[in-house]
């Protein structure tokens, strides 16, 4: 089974949907037949690479109310990744642009397979929740991407040129081809589509779903026993 | 999309079905991306390779009534074959063994892929349905192979060895694993089963929904704008 994940590394629901996932493959009859693959999504292209305000001043400013009410929306999303073990430190965190997080991401994919992939994944995310770290700055990229085990020379490269600019791009049109409104955005077999950071059981269900889906269970069609075959007892004639 | 078809050279029924599901596949609009492949199935596999006895006088004695009884059930069998436009000459035809027909069957499939095998499998139904000839005898197995386009030489060795036993077994396992009870038994995309000479229409439809479910459509899971995601106008926070 193959599940893809559209997300940003700045999407608070990502994380969180992460690691509720994360928590219904552990408890899944299969994980080892699973392979996870993150495809990139930007909730906010146009964001800085050097940051200019702090994220609560940022939704301040987009929903009304000032930092103060920027605030008051981050202690609520602090308060449901608390209850995912993730401390989050929203309140110190800048609106930042996440092209270069996410062409590292395509370069550890190709280079490593999911398995590297995902371990800078997680890197990037805890680097922004939980250290409040800028994941544009290319030195945080260049450290992150050592913890995670890539390649320092091919990290260099990248990040001096616009390589994988082009499969940013065309994950963020592929998640609009499927339906996405949003991220997270999970597909699992290309078959089913969640949307959000859903319950544990809704993640366990549908991988149950598809498993089920995957294994080579026999519909018959028609009369089973049919009046006109032949069989072991001779013909039907 | 893949249709497996377990059936028997000496098979009326499989004669009749292979029509329908031709009929089918021609009103079917997407023919190009359907491959058929031939499974062997041995209906009777005591059958001597020397014919001993007509048809109708097996049949007249496995079932009672003699020879007389099994014209009957024969002319009952013709009359639906002739509806497909299939001449049987059943009444001419010998109780044979099929085991080497079905050896060169899997001959034609290694070594030419399922085209090759088609012409074979219909070669050696209408030598054995339309022509009344011995399918057991090995000039007529060479003859009819080499019309079918096989190589002559490789029809030589496997006939006077072996080869391509075990796979004709491992068939006819199979067949009972996926719950066939008689023959012919046809299998769609492993997904569907088809048992007997069913109505065109019904090999139609089960073609349409497996063609169906062979499309990328994703099923959306949970709510489809879920309140725990982030979208172009920000995070739900």
């Amino acid at each position: 089974m193959r599940i893809e994940i559209w997300s940003d590394v700045v999407c608070p629901w990502c994380y969180i949907g992460k690691r509720r996932l994360e928590t219904a493959l552990d408890r899944f009859g299969h994980r080892e037949d699973v392979e996870v693959v993150f495809h990139s999504f930007q909730l906010d292209p146009a964001a800085p690479r050097v940051p200019e305000e702090s994220v609560a001043q940022s939704l301040g400013s987009k929903y009304g109310g000032g930092p103060e009410a920027g605030r008051v929306m981050i202690e609520r999303v602090e308060a449901v990744a608390a209850e995912e073990g993730l401390l989050f430190r929203l309140g110190e965190a800048q609106r930042v642009n996440t092209v270069d997080a996410h062409r590292l991401l395509h370069l550890a994919l190709t280079d490593g397979g999911p398995v590297l992939q995902s371990a800078l994944k997680e890197e990037l995310l805890a680097a922004y929740f939980l250290q409040a770290e800028n994941v544009a700055d290319h030195d945080l990229l260049r450290r992150t991407a050592d913890r995670a085990g890539l390649d320092a020379g091919r990290v260099d490269r990248v990040l001096a040129s616009d390589e994988y600019a082009d499969a940013v791009e065309h994950d963020i049109r592929e998640a609009a081809s499927l339906g996405a409104t949003g991220v997270p955005f999970f597909v699992i077999d290309r078959k089913y589509g969640v949307s959000g950071a859903q319950p544990v059981e809704t993640f366990l269900q549908v991988l149950e779903q598809a498993w089920s889906d995957a294994q080579p269970v026999l519909q018959h069609v028609g009369h089973r026993h049919s009046d006109e075959a032949c069989g072991p007892d001779g013909c039907a004639i």
